[in-house]
């Protein structure tokens, strides 16, 4: 596909600082378009018609729009030769557990983290209200739940799909960012194979870069 | 690998039926060991060993274990060359396509169908219990909004992806199934491109085959 490839975002969104982590990981140019959700610009008819749930990120690679940072991540981990191997597409069994973990972090730790980021983040800053305790709860008894399961297979395996950094390690990066600037950071630094892991990713120049955009939440 | 692919869970599980209709669609050998969650199998020992989040499915090929039913699908669609192309490997464009979509699945499709047909049949069969109409209509709600989004896509193509049937297609099919038994199944039939899709879906030998086995909610 010909032109430089665009995201639409914000880099302080955590599902467009997933892509924007993935292009630095693979060496790719491109270019960040703000579309900004905080006075709404996701809901105008220019952006629907990139992404029809009327979210953020999407992504444009000539004729080809994409949604669903996840999706996006695998297209540009594909598309890119250069930089860090992301899926390991050569190894089918590698491949499999990346896949397997990418899954784990979507349909098992993305709520909770969400959840809890949510009230000390969100709430406080943009809705100027205290976080619901109740809810704050409930979701760190699950994430607990999650995060076990995290620090048994982390004793066994530097990363979570193999001693291989992958895109399933980099998937939990923006949620664990934003979730360690709240008063539940221990979650995290609590568990040593856990912390050890987080240490690795957040020790990487492409988490770096894009950490350094997002400064909401600090 | 060597020998026979397993898949342990239940015919009556969504997540094991997709899996399941995965390896019909490729026309892969298989047995199925049955997990019987009804009587907590799924959280012995057994089968934590097999995925530590203690659920239904789990796969195992030689000694590659590999749990979370669409990393499963993708795995099988990648490892057989026989049968229906589902991930469009070959073509970049395509199979990111493919990915958008299965990514909608999972994470705006999921979470209302299967809250909805959680309150009308697992809620009565189950615990003997009556479906909580505020749950119901709330998620109704939300489910209306991703079918209108669907129906718009489906007048263009004839599946999510393009006009080819792709796992993004089979990937809906264990909760529409199962919609489709309770009395909110008009959030599909009522819309015309949205019912043609299923048609399309529930018209293949490999959705008569596993849907055969599907007596729960029936
Ligand atoms: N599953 C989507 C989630 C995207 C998402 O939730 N984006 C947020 C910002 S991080 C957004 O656009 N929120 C505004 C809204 O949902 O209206 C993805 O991974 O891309
Ligand atoms: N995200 C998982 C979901 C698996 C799942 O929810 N399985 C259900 C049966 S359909 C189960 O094991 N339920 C029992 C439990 O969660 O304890 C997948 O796609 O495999």
């Amino acid at each position: 596909m010909g032109g430089i490839v665009k995201v639409y975002g914000m880099p302080m969104s955590t599902a467009t600082s997933r892509v924007l982590m993935t292009l630095e990981e693979k060496e790719a140019s491109y270019e960040l378009v703000l579309v900004n959700i905080l006075n709404g610009e996701h809901k105008h008819p220019d952006h629907l018609a990139r992404n029809p749930f009327g979210q953020i990120p999407a992504f444009e690679d000539g004729s080809l729009m994409l949604f669903e940072s996840r999706a996006v991540a695998r297209y540009v981990a594909k598309k890119y030769e250069s930089g860090t191997d992301l899926l390991r597409s050569g190894n089918l069994e590698e491949a499999a557990l990346v896949d397997v973990w990418l899954d784990v972090e979507a349909n098992h730790f993305n709520a909770p983290i969400y959840a809890i980021s949510y009230q000390y983040v969100i709430v406080p800053r943009l809705f100027g209200g205290a976080p619901d305790e109740k809810v704050v709860e409930e979701n760190t008894a699950k994430l607990e739940k999650v995060l076990d399961v995290y620090e048994e297979r982390l004793s066994k395996s530097k990363y979570l799909a193999g001693d291989f950094f992958s895109l399933a390690d980099l998937s939990h990066f923006p949620y664990i960012h934003r979730l360690l600037r709240t008063p539940k950071a221990t979650l995290i630094t609590s568990r040593p194979h856990v912390n050890a892991w987080w240490e690795a990713i957040s020790s990487r120049p492409a988490y770096k870069k894009v950490a350094a955009g997002i400064t909401f939440g600090d």
